[in-house]
């Protein structure tokens, strides 16, 4: 194993037990609530959103506690959404991370109840975080404006109301940076929150690298459900096209999409240059993120 | 007009401003979605819980502006539980508010969002609120509380897997406290924290009147379902039986369920007595709870 795939195992262990700490006992009531919740939070996934918390946290000196608050928060928002996306009402997908999505696992009901809570315990993970209180409620306007109307549920809406349309490469960004960028960057900055950083060169720096990062990390995305292995995926491939879902190798074409994750991974990397060295996870995430299989 | 309905229709007023205020604009993008939010937010309701924020916290000389906060955030709560409970796979209504559900009205993809953005937007008003940050993390605890899986959404889970079951009147009791009783009484913690009393005489007082008021509230709930006015109730009745729901009458008889809501009423008159006059508009609201048609 490489020193990087060491540090995001080391990541995925600590976010995984970071999650496990703050979901509610599978036997306390309402027990099916809550094995639906854990059913869908743990046990799988690449955690890149909490790689990013502890990447951009260890660099700039932050405690682990307050990373392990911010990692479970961004992680939760994200389950919380491939929960209510995988739904009949929205993609209808039935198969995530390689086992039934919650609705097939549970029912309906229960998986819109499971995002529902989800998206308070992420919440709640920052308010209780080991910082002071100034640091916690930036914390919590760093993930609401990741996650609402701006962010990541905007860019659903966007998506879902794009279908069967032909978007430009613009349109495609924009409904991107809404939709995966927005967590993504927001991951980086909660860590920004908790070093006491917002504001500076450093965060400027880092923003920059989260934006690059986060649409190489949407436009890999799209070529892997064309091009990417559904045993390595754990999910069905095709369903962009199968659903005439715009994406970005659909408006600039399969060459220019690849050309364009490249460019943004350099221009990832560029952004980090200012940390040296010790620059080199957030580096190495980025170039795993574009590289990646699965 | 009576003195306690101008006040309410004060407070009606306070909350619809106070939402119009923090809601996304319906020309900002994604304008369906925005369009939907407001939608199922603005214009209807009897907006009783934003009522407790406001009564609660002119009784303990809490500004307006804090208030207002405080109760925008626990009707955002409400509004999106109103709309993700309609939903098909839930209870499957076509009918609030005397107009089309959320999803009738636009489409079942954006009713889940509204509602997933709703609860962001919550979490954000309190974050924003015009107080130190201690009282706002100790606000996003109480709401965080009152939705989460021992609250609102918690009981919901429990509702729809009591189906067809027939509970003693303590379990009733117990889903009623998880699904209504929750965020009623963490309307009027709001206050209490918003005044700076968490852990007083006072808060206790105050916690025994939203508890007895709380549970009071979902009983006439359960009586309006069945001996209620269709017309002033803005929805269908007989929904709770046409869907063998468990319910307080259902538990223990009707009669039995009207004299336990007076009863209640009783209970949360009692715990105002420390406040004197002060004490009147809780206790009206609490009397108006539980005669009210609608």
């Amino acid at each position: 194993m490489t020193d990087w795939a060491r540090m995001l195992a080391r990541f995925r262990a600590q976010s995984e037990a970071a999650l496990d700490a703050r979901l509610p006992a599978a036997d306390s009531v309402p027990t099916r609530l809550h094995a639906a919740i854990r059913y869908a939070t743990l046990g799988g996934g690449k955690r890149i959103r909490p790689a990013l918390v502890y990447a951009t946290g260890e660099l700039l000196g932050v405690a682990t506690e307050p990373l392990d608050a911010a990692a479970a928060a961004v992680e939760m928002i994200h389950a919380y959404s491939l929960i209510h996306d995988d739904l009949p009402a929205m993609d209808d997908d039935d198969w995530r991370r390689g086992r039934a999505t919650c609705h097939r696992a549970f029912d309906e009901a229960t998986a819109i109840l499971a995002g529902d809570a989800l998206q308070v315990l992420a919440f709640e993970s920052l308010a209780a975080a080991p910082v002071d209180a100034q640091a916690r409620i930036a914390m919590v306007h760093v993930l609401a404006r990741a996650s609402g109307t701006q962010g990541m549920a905007g860019g659903q809406a966007l998506d879902l109301g794009y279908i069967g349309q032909i978007l430009s490469a613009a349109q495609v960004e924009q409904m991107h940076r809404y939709k995966t960028g927005a967590l993504l960057e927001g991951s980086v900055m909660l860590a920004v929150v908790l070093a006491g950083l917002q504001g500076t060169d450093q965060a400027a720096a880092l923003t920059r690298y989260a934006r690059a990062m986060g649409f190489a990390f949407q436009i890999v995305d799209d070529l892997l459900d064309i091009e990417g292995d559904p045993t390595l995926l754990g999910k069905t491939i095709g369903a962009d096209s199968a659903r005439s879902k715009p994406t970005y190798p659909a408006a600039v074409g399969l060459d220019n999409a690849r050309q364009k994750a490249l460019a943004l991974m350099i221009e990832a990397d560029a952004a980090l240059e200012a940390f040296g060295e010790a620059g080199q996870p957030l580096c190495w995430l980025g170039h795993y993120i574009v590289h990646r299989q699965s």
